[in-house]
């Protein structure tokens, strides 16, 4: 059941959903919208894209991961509740890196080395699509600028993100020589970091989504995200399975 | 010859440009990467779509519309020059009209509404594809937060729109049944607002941009227009002319 019809059916429009019926209808979104579904990401698991392809997926993705640190140190510039804050921190300390440990970013630049892209053109984000950007930074202002239930909400994507990872490391490390253990570093990482922070996220918004109205706001925050994922790889798939590179975008060698 | 490849053969890269010099590397950024030469325009213009393509077209494009008088607020949000605020105000009232004048916005309504869109529909926005608008807002965010005549640079591709609308008016009125003369008038209107606006903004930035690293950035400004315009094409190319239409975005009437 799709998560607008589960909103109509188990409520009239102005009740407040019960925390099982607001869970419901977060994790709807997720099995109608979230990226999984992307052909994109069938034929990059699949082993059906060229090493070249895959370079262009990973140097995009990569505008993403530097983004994720903006966007919780936005939500944390918002708040004054201590609480939250020391909670939210270990989502930057997890890709920025803290001390010894270097971080989810270290980790993806991990995997574009393995991939041979040069690491100064990935940090760069010259080569990365326009549309890559353009959605990128949008989840970081969606964060900055919505109630702050509503910025929680948009992180619940992580939800559905274990079961991805799953299918990423074992699909690419099956299907492509030149993806090796070590640089799906990031995402077995990831597999035990994403639930803790999606549990944490989903008690929060049960908590603090006090009426119907925020309840709905924080269901799209969700549709929202899987918009700022899926545009990414419908971006990705025009330009590197169409042919349709933009001026100016990476251009992988013959 | 490409921009980047103008400015380094004219000067070395810290002289600054001549007055000359400065406005042939904004116009070569039009001739390499403005969206008339994208295929979409190409199909639009040539009446190789059909009227579910061109209601799309018209029902994204309006996000656009919608989002240039928050730009041009957001610029004269910055500047204490009076003049400027002044001049830059007319533009405002080109689309969101004045007095007895309704405005661009509107034309674009009679537009979508001669396609057959719901008024309602259309300026909720909530068919339009989100690339459409993570782009369109890219837009508003660059103007709000660039430095001023970086932020006046931006607007340059309305050094290049005459053209466009030009084959655009004749183009659609000859190819499309669903097209009419008074449908087009948004863009009769701007054949004679576009040029006035640009000969401003470039007379603006030469005057303003002091250093060659300002150049630099507003040609750069010209080139992320570019991207802008070209991003959305993409999207409505992959959306409806290849089919790929991304979860809860219009859908044509078969």
């Amino acid at each position: 059941m799709g998560s607008a019809a589960l909103a109509e059916k188990t409520s009239a429009p102005t009740d407040l959903l019960t925390p099982e019926e607001f869970e419901a209808a977060i994790r709807a979104v997720g099995a109608e919208r979230y990226h999984d579904k992307h052909i994109f990401h069938k034929m990059l698991h699949g082993g059906q894209m060229n090493k070249g392809q895959v370079q262009a997926w990973a140097l995009n993705r990569y505008c993403y991961q530097d983004a994720v640190p903006r966007k919780d140190a936005a939500l944390m510039a918002r708040t004054d509740d201590r609480a939250l804050r020391r909670e939210w921190i270990h989502r930057i300390h997890d890709h920025d890196g803290l001390g010894e440990e270097e971080g989810g970013i270290e980790r993806w630049l991990i995997l574009t080395d393995g991939l041979g892209l040069d690491r100064a053109y990935v940090i760069s984000k010259e080569g990365a699509l326009p549309a890559t950007r353009f959605a990128v930074e949008a989840y970081v202002r969606f964060v900055a600028e919505q109630p702050l239930v509503v910025a929680v909400a948009s992180s619940l994507t992580e939800l559905f993100a274990p079961k991805i990872h799953r299918e990423r490391i074992a699909g690419m490390l099956e299907n492509y020589s030149f993806v090796s253990d070590d640089v799906m570093a990031y995402f077995k990482r990831r597999l035990s970091q994403a639930p803790r922070d999606a549990d944490f996220a989903l008690d929060y918004i049960k908590t603090h989504a006090k009426t119907r109205e925020e309840q709905d706001a924080c269901v799209k925050a969700v549709q929202f995200k899987c918009n700022v994922l899926w545009a990414q790889l419908d971006a990705l798939y025009l330009a590197y399975v169409q042919g349709m590179i933009p001026p100016g975008a990476f251009v992988p060698a013959a």
